[in-house]
């Protein structure tokens, strides 16, 4: 079984990696970086299309060119399997594109070179299977087991409304605290420490992750309204107790 | 050496305990609960007034009436120490109503009976020296030192500057998540585990202090502002860049 991972950006080569840990493992990148695990041989974009499976690590923004570029070199019963952090437009990318005979899941590792730098045993992936055989299933649901992880199966759309809430809020709230100039403090409190945390581990993403995840997932617009809601509705109550100027 | 702890809630209970490992300690508390520590006895408010320091542990609210409940039966010597999550107003405060005789220190550990749940080794404690004598100002730091704490030593001011964009923002975004009904999730990210631990944090301690932090320190206006004013500006932005509603 040869996976080909397609795109080794910073996810794209942390996860190739551990995949490489379990099984064969080559790569395309378009501009290749010097740092890449030596078990990881690099191919070309042709050779790649010829592996069993395709793991696509490219930007949400990307999926719609990769897939096309990919599609007709694609051989019957291939499986192409994404890793975007938003589930219904990938998965309906790869089925509009992809031909009937190539198979298809949607995968979203909830974790990433930061979260995971200590190791992955415990940490979700959420699981979408869309156009699968039984027994290629079956492989990846135990090729992930042994991975360490642990496997969560939803649709598409209850990944994206569950991720609006957890993973796309936490995205936002550290991007708009970055742009406050939050610092280390010799008095910091427990709690802020962990904001700290979460900025940092935020924005050391890619800026087109957070955008995509902004702009990709159709539930983040209401969890944005909801966001800005409550703040305005915290900064009137607390006009009215007080007596002071929100 | 006998400090009396003035009020028994959720900070002075732990507050007392803590002392109580290093130094005699009696409290007193209007409504005391059951469950303090059976090395802390339980005094009037005027045997309160006569010990060697009076440590208060009371709603930065509460301070005025406190103090000048207190103010005519302490004995000339005696030190007032603070506790408050803000500095300028209970120093202020301290200043004005205590007689010239009274020993003044401020103080704000930075931490509490959630965040120093595993120990308070290692963590910082802001030390306001106001009308103090040599003797106690080397007590005090000798014991806040034995205690294992971080002593910083911090004007009123600084310490209202720099908590308002370290504790006050974290209590603030604290209360606001908690009112978008976030839940553990399965495919919780790492960073969305630390939003929720800041929600829980943050908001099991009482709601009065979280009001309390938002009033009475000078500078949690401009941190609002400029949280709110960040928060509008990446709205904006998504909206210029992705040419989705904000």
């Amino acid at each position: 079984m040869k996976l080909g991972v397609y795109g080794l950006g910073r996810f794209g080569a942390f996860w190739a990696a551990r995949l490489a840990d379990y099984t064969d493992v080559v790569a395309f990148s378009r501009s290749p970086k010097s740092d890449i695990d030596p078990r990881i041989g690099l191919v070309s974009e042709d050779e790649l299309a010829d592996c069993d499976a395709v793991v696509l690590c490219v930007a949400i923004s990307a999926m719609e060119d990769v897939v096309s570029r990919i599609a007709d070199r694609i051989k019957p019963g291939t499986l192409v399997m994404d890793t975007c952090s938003v589930k219904v437009y990938p998965v309906s990318v790869m089925q509009s594109s992809l031909p009937e005979t190539v198979q298809i899941l949607g995968t979203h590792p909830m974790f990433g070179p930061d979260s995971g730098r200590n190791g992955i045993d415990g940490l979700p992936l959420v699981y979408s299977p869309v156009r699968i055989s039984f027994a290629a299933d079956s492989f990846y649901r135990d090729l992930f087991r042994k991975m360490g992880l642990h496997l969560v199966e939803m649709t598409p759309d209850d990944h994206d409304k569950t991720a609006a809430y957890t993973q796309g809020i936490t995205h936002f709230l550290g991007r708009v605290l970055q742009d406050l100039h939050l610092e280390p403090s010799p008095i910091a409190t427990l709690g802020y420490s962990k904001l700290l945390e979460i900025i940092e581990q935020t924005c050391n993403d890619p800026e087109q992750l957070f955008l995509d995840l902004q702009r990709y997932n159709p539930h983040t617009h209401e969890m944005r309204e909801s966001l800005k809601y409550s703040l305005d509705r915290f900064m009137t109550k607390l006009k009215e107790v007080t007596g002071l100027p929100a």
